[in-house]
């Protein structure tokens, strides 16, 4: 077994407008990446047109190096993905991004290193090329309209490459540095919002009481609310019942 | 239970520049999205220049709306999601892109009508904005660099609701039009291929001819080869023991 290497490299084949390899360099970043090579690009990767897109990834590309051919560019790589949206006449595995991301680290957990092929703007890569690689990305978009810039192909795999770590955290709930409620601070609003109502003449007539408690309760207890919001719920009842004279006035 | 309804509605808060609103609308169209809102647009979306950056995707542009402020965007909405890059102050639940989509799609087949926001390209949306939505949809990206420009942001949320779809699709073997072989076809090739090295020699010395024998089954043992490939297998080891005089010859 090898080192470990930690990121998959992205290669550009024959990139013909620098700004969308500073576009590139932005969406690696966005990801984590900071691995390019180019081959045969058409322009200077290090123009100001090519930094500006590059939104402050400039050091991505001041990185990168740039190859004379497709073979030198992947010599020592194990493992060559070419992304392409058009299907081949060539046996291969597809892979969808995300499958790709899984395949990928596990190849690089291993000590062999990656790359992730992209072909020109237009045309994207030739036959020649897909062939001599290991197996195929597609991303799976609308079949009516699947074309992608190359910024945008390079954020989407290398999107799914991020997303590998981060999965587990599907959902999380944001608080304002207020821990949620217990279910008895819960109960205590209830109960005092009870009363306030009963106060009132809210709950009437007797005999629909039980049923719009119940209604009334269930949209405050389905709620995740925090300590705070608790707190400002209490004081807006007693505000309600109790208006003070400050505040903006009614003329 | 309302009339299922077939996607979210991508909604531009603010959007500055026509052309990210064409941008916008190829990203939206990549993933099946069609239904596209605006509130307070600066400029004519449906300029030439937002027409040439939605590169196909003009009829999005033409169907789009245009809306005075964000209460009536939202009316007709049962749920509303708020991307946003920044941390807020407010209490609610973060999804990552892929468990917004699973939320979103849960409620749109029970009939209720899902929104997406995306705020003004420089500032993202306001809090006050933010906090009439029912949660956050937040892009793990890195740390360091998570700025993403307005069309890209909606590529990667599109692009997970797009995905819920094709998830269980996630390698498949392209081949061309040739069924994978069976193993009898592969037995009898490595039958021909063990006679022909031996006929030539190869194999060599007796010491070592079981383990040079396994090696090379191996190699081809563990490809997925194709019937065709199998044939051409069987065809190149007859031509490299018996050459024909066609083809290029050398001088």
């Amino acid at each position: 077994m090898l080192t470990p290497i930690e990121q998959p490299i992205i290669i550009l084949v024959r990139p013909q407008m620098a700004e969308n390899v500073g576009a590139v360099a932005r969406a690696m970043l966005n990801c984590g990446l900071t691995q390019l090579r180019l081959v045969e690009p058409r322009e200077d990767w290090r123009s100001d047109k090519a930094i500006a897109m590059a939104s402050g990834a400039g050091a991505v590309l001041e990185a990168a190096t740039a190859y004379p051919d497709l073979r030198k560019a992947i010599a020592d790589l194990q493992h060559v993905y070419a992304a392409t949206a058009r299907r081949r006449e060539l046996t291969k595995t597809i892979f969808v991004p995300r499958a790709a991301a899984i395949e990928v680290d596990t190849h690089l957990k291993n000590g062999e290193a990656c790359g992730l092929l992209f072909g020109p703007e237009r045309t994207g890569l030739l036959n020649a090329e897909v062939a001599e690689c290991s197996a195929i990305i597609e991303v799976p978009l609308n079949p009516g309209f699947a074309s992608l810039n190359l910024a945008q192909a390079v954020l989407l795999i290398a999107y799914e490459w991020f997303q590998r770590k981060v999965l587990p955290v599907e959902r999380q709930f944001l608080t304002n540095d207020s821990p949620l409620a217990t279910r008895e601070e819960l109960a205590n609003f209830l109960d005092r919002l009870e009363l306030a109502l009963d106060e009132c003449g809210f709950l009437w007539p007797p005999a629909k009481r039980e049923t719009m408690l119940h209604n009334i309760k269930t949209q405050f207890a389905r709620n995740s609310l925090t300590q705070q919001e608790i707190n400002t719920l209490h004081g807006m009842i007693v505000t309600l019942r109790h208006p003070r004279a400050r505040g903006p006035r009614k003329n």
